[in-house]
C-alpha cells in the first residue's frame, strides 16, 4: 500500500482548512471581547510588503481548490477576491470545503504522472502531478495557512497548536 | 502509480530544509549588512509566548528526523537543543540533511499501515504511518519552517517565496 493522490491532497486540505476556520473564529472573538475593530485584524500584516490576513486566506484556499481541481482534470473554479470581513472569509473557506467534498479518490487516479501546467507571473510552469502537489501546491498552502495563524498570534489572539490543527 | 511513503517525506523535507537554510543565510547577511547583533534575530519571536527563531529551526528539523526515522523503523537520533548562532543552526540543518540522505525508498515500504506511537506532553498518541506523516509530522514541519521565515521577514530581512522554496 502507498498513498493515493487523493489521500495526499483532499483530506489534508480539509483538515487544515478546519484549523484555519477555527483560528479565524478565535480572531473574531478576540476583537469582539477587546472591543477593537475586527478590520484591524483582517488588514494586519507581518511586514509592510507582505499580504494582509484576508489575502493569506484567499491564497490558501486558492491552492486547495487549484490543486484538487487540476489533479482531477477539472477546470479550476474562479473565486472573486472580495472578502473583507471574518464572515466573508469563513464563507470562502466554506465554499472551498464544499468543492473539496465533490472529489472522489478515483477522480485523481493517474494524476501523479500527468503533466500539470500552472500560470505563474514569470510564465507557465509545468510539473508532473506528484511534483506539483508535493513540491508546489502543498508548501504554498501551508505557507499561507501558517502565516494567517502567525498574523493573528502576533496581534495577541490566544491561539495554540491545537487550533492550527482544528481540534475544538 | 501512487506516492510512496519515501516520496511523500524525504525529498519534501530535503527541499524545504534547503529553503530554511537559504532563509537563515539571508537573515545572517542582513544583520551583518546593517551592523546589528545577529543574536537579536536568533532570539526574535512573533509573540512573547511563541518560540524564538532558534527553537523554530530545532523543532522543524526534529519533525524531519523524527518522521523519516520512525517511518523507516529506526531509532530517532537525539540532537541536543543547544544551537545559539546562525552557524550552529546551519550545522543542525546539515546534520538533518545528512541523516535524510541515509534513507532509501524501500526502508519505508509498508510504513503507511504500520502503527507509529509518538510521545506527547499529554501522553502517547498512536497513528498509522500515513496519518502520522500527512496529518501530524508534515503540518508541524511546515508550521515551524514557515514561522522561521515569518520571524525573519517581520524583522526586516528581505525574503521572497523563492527563498522559502530554496531557489538560489
Amino acid at each position: 500500500m502507498t498513498i493515493s493522490m487523493y489521500q495526499a491532497s483532499v483530506p489534508v486540505f480539509l483538515n487544515m482548512l478546519k484549523g484555519l476556520s477555527l483560528v479565524l473564529s478565535k480572531g473574531e472573538a478576540y476583537a469582539a471581547e477587546k472591543g477593537t475593530d475586527p478590520q484591524a485584524l483582517i488588514d494586519a500584516r507581518l511586514a509592510p510588503d507582505m499580504f494582509p490576513l484576508a489575502r493569506q486566506v484567499q491564497i490558501a484556499t486558492d491552492h486547495a481548490k487549484g490543486a484538487s481541481s487540476r489533479l482531477a482534470g477539472r477546470e479550476v473554479p474562479k473565486f472573486e477576491d472580495t472578502e473583507r470581513t471574518f464572515a466573508e472569509l469563513q464563507a470562502r473557506i466554506g465554499k472551498t470545503t464544499e468543492l473539496l467534498g465533490t472529489f472522489r479518490s478515483e477522480d485523481m487516479d493517474g494524476s501523479d504522472e500527468r503533466t500539470i501546467v500552472i500560470p505563474m507571473r514569470t510564465g507557465e510552469r509545468s510539473f508532473t502531478g506528484m511534483t506539483y502537489l508535493l513540491h508546489f501546491a502543498m508548501p504554498n498552502f501551508y505557507f499561507h495557512v501558517t502565516t494567517a495563524y502567525d498574523i493573528l498570534r502576533h496581534n495577541g489572539v490566544p491561539l495554540g497548536k491545537t487550533d492550527f490543527f482544528g481540534v475544538r
